[in-house]
């Protein structure tokens, strides 16, 4: 383990987030909330002098395999957390450090999942803050800095892999650092062009650029006790959409851009999503039609809360908690599910559900014609035999690591509904479950163990096991 | 597809479903219910021309390749649930025919899912097929056929291979016939000193017949609406005690039969499979000990409901559904571990698991060390290639069937806990669930739709999954 290295990395992260807080500082003086600017402007100082401390020892080589890019990135996603929770606790909006954690995790994780019941409470700075962080982490920090800096020459690929969804990452130029910019660059369209939308639906700024950061980041933290619910309805639908393209595999966008109209439409992860989200929508808009007066209504309802559980991004304009179980059960699959690959989304992702459904058929093929040797293709390539061996060892991890942390919560007491729903809302970034955890209650009454564990199932969850797992193994920490 | 010889061999597990369907039919005559007798000796020759009808035109070919081998077992146990609920129609036990499959059904995979809330008001021949079944279902019935007839030759392997449980079939000796006969000579043996142990703890002669064919099959049908709450300490003792011995690989039974002792207990497997059992009890007796007046009560109370949890029996001494959030997610969890490969039990397997956390550990070793290709191994064998990625398949079928499952049977309106533990207790062959499927209630409420879905699981889970699935691969039915 090249730790200087990783150190090194970890610095850098913690500068770019001292900068990052300055934004929630200057609107604390906007909104007239000296205390809260002055936490955050203190905390962006301090950040600052850690990450220069980090920094101080530069690595004699600049070689990052795959062990160090993960540890890094899993370390460098902590210490985010850990430093971008300060000022919560400073400035008195969440006083316990515990908390202020868990709420930042959630909110770099992209999340969503909330300790608070009281959002509207809190100081603008705080709620921009929450939301920012969403933005930050929806794309990757390492992907930004790589997007900007000249870092680390061409070893980043494993920075990126481990910030990056889904089972293997598409580099869509040949050098990672072109990727990383034109990733953020069509990230910054997406973003601007859903503030100038919402600002069109009635949203004010404020609530535009947080609600759109939690879109964009497919974070799910709002500014309103009601979630999004209160705004109207094209705010709703406009909302709902913004979601499901921030669900789509950038790749498309990329294809978009490069005006190769064909490749972008015949994605197939792209194609099953839009198609998931059509056949949700309109099973729930059935089952919940008897619930609201309008037919717009129900349909409304229904594509919002398909489209947020799909991204899992964790929004609501209803307390599908109350909704009948039929709904219920479809928005806990796409809870798992998730959206596409190289998206912000969290979740297994569509890519890794074909994957497991392509093998299950080339094992039953097998069964049927024992010589016949298949190869399983996506979009008309095959797929690395590596890739779908990974692809198989995560659902394994991915289901290890769920099974015990519901069952490391349950001392808690809650009954099951709200054990597995919290577990599986955290640990597939979505925010919201069901019972005890749904749309309309929050996490605050789990114990101090309880969180930690959801904060290890969110880090997990957002960078994709791997990165979290390969810090138990003893191995990784040897020296070369 | 040989269908003339999947017919067949069809044919030949329904003359020997007819010959079992006497012994019921006996303990009628005994008991002094003409009626009950006469409903199964009717259905057993109307089942035995059924077979006469199936074996009539001799296939040309006695080969059987594996998908033969699968949809024969598939079809075979279908048909014998179809015509084993038929005297429970007859006799009036149960008057609905799609609830007597569903008894049958579970009754054969050793679900111990029942739709019956009184137990006690069914003849002694219904109680005593419903037990029966378990023992025939528990170890197969076609390998039954294969240690009594010469049936085959050389080609029956592909029938084994799906009835009997776990990731790869271990040949005991190298003649399928040999080791078919030492499996139900094992078997026999353990179900005759049960009984004995039975007989000694209190029980009569007719509860103890039954609870071991109970416990020996890992059913889970008890004969009195108490499961065997009412029996003597010693009794629960007793069988606590021969549930943890069927859920153990037959392998080692086979070593210890000859004298291979260090063979038996090195077995990786089965160690896995105690230090399971001892753990979860301890954990258990001391989160239920506030429940009990004395430590024996509490320690016997976790020792039963572990052992019936992971051998999936499903017997009950105390309504679990009332214990703590965290020993019921202990229990929750033990169902879908399950026993040991090569028992009677359900579940994934403790061998499949083992493989899991394995394959897991590899995978972040060759993340460390890419250049380092190790090996999974098991008991020091290298585990093959093939075996690995089945198991792997095994889990993404699991995971997906179960989804569909709780999916398919949510409609009925029943909260998120009764229909994921339905799914979870069928599908890994238990019975009993929680809240609404829990000891002390049944499966009766669901709809026709729903308990068709269930019946399905079960098969799908003492199967194994691609037997059941083959059926719906197209290619199957192709003639060569």
């Amino acid at each position: 383990m090249n730790i200087n290295m990783v150190l090194y990395i970890i610095g850098w992260i913690l500068e770019f987030e001292a900068a990052f807080m300055l934004l929630p500082g200057i609107v604390g003086l906007i909104y007239g909330e000296p205390a809260a600017a002055l936490s955050y402007f203190g905390t962006a100082v301090f950040t600052f002098l850690a990450g220069l401390l980090f920094k101080m020892k530069k690595p004699r080589t600049m070689d990052l395999y795959m062990r160090e890019g993960f540890a890094t990135v899993a370390l460098g996603w902590m210490s985010m957390g850990l430093f971008g929770a300060i000022p919560f606790v400073l400035c008195g909006d969440i006083p316990d450090y515990v908390n202020a954690v868990f709420e930042a995790i959630s909110g770099f994780t992209s999340t969503g999942a909330s300790i608070l019941s009281d959002v509207e409470a809190l100081t603008h700075a705080g709620l921009f803050w929450r939301s920012f962080t969403h933005w930050i982490g929806g794309m990757g920090v390492c992907v930004f800095i790589m997007a900007i800096l000249p870092l680390m020459g061409g070893s980043t690929m494993n920075l990126m892999k481990a910030e990056s969804t889904g089972p293997s990452v598409s580099k869509l130029v040949p050098r990672v650092r072109d990727s990383a910019k034109i990733l953020y660059q069509i990230y910054f369209f997406l973003t601007i062009v859903s503030i100038i939308v919402y600002l069109f639906c009635g949203l004010n700024l404020f609530e535009a650029l947080c609600i759109s950061f939690g879109t964009l980041g497919t974070g799910g933290f709002g500014v309103l006790n009601t979630s999004v619910a209160s705004y109207s309805a094209a705010a709703q639908w406009a909302i709902g959409i913004f979601m499901v393209l921030a669900g789509i595999n950038y790749t498309a966008y990329f294809y978009l851009m490069q005006k190769e109209w064909k490749n972008a439409f015949s994605i197939e992860e792209v194609r099953w999503y839009l198609l998931l989200v059509v056949v949700a929508t309109f099973a729930i808009t059935l089952n919940i039609r008897p619930l609201h007066a309008g037919f717009e209504e129900s349909l409304r309802a229904a594509f919002f809360q398909v489209a947020s559980i799909v991204t899992t991004t964790g929004f609501s304009t209803e307390d599908f908690d109350l909704w009948p179980s039929f709904s219920k059960m479809i928005l806990l699959l796409l809870m798992f599910i998730g959206a596409c690959s190289g998206s912000t989304a969290g979740g297994m992702k569509i890519s890794r559900v074909v994957i497991y459904i392509k093998s299950l058929r080339k094992e039953l093929s097998t069964m049927v014609h024992p010589r016949l040797v298949r190869k399983l293709r996506m979009d008309g390539h095959v797929v690395a035999e590596d890739t779908v061996r990974s692809t198989g060892v995560y659902l394994m991890a991915y289901v290890l690591i769920l099974a015990v942390s519901v069952l490391l919560i349950s001392p808690d007491g809650f009954d099951f509904t709200t054990n597995f729903t919290a577990g599986a809302a955290t640990f597939n970034n979505i925010g919201p479950g069901l019972a005890g955890v749904g749309p309309t209650r929050n996490y605050f009454d789990y114990s101090v163990f309880s969180k930690i564990v959801l904060i290890f199932d969110m880090l997990a969850g957002r960078l994709e096991l791997f990165p979290l797992l390969i810090l138990f193994k003893a191995g990784c920490w040897k020296k070369y």
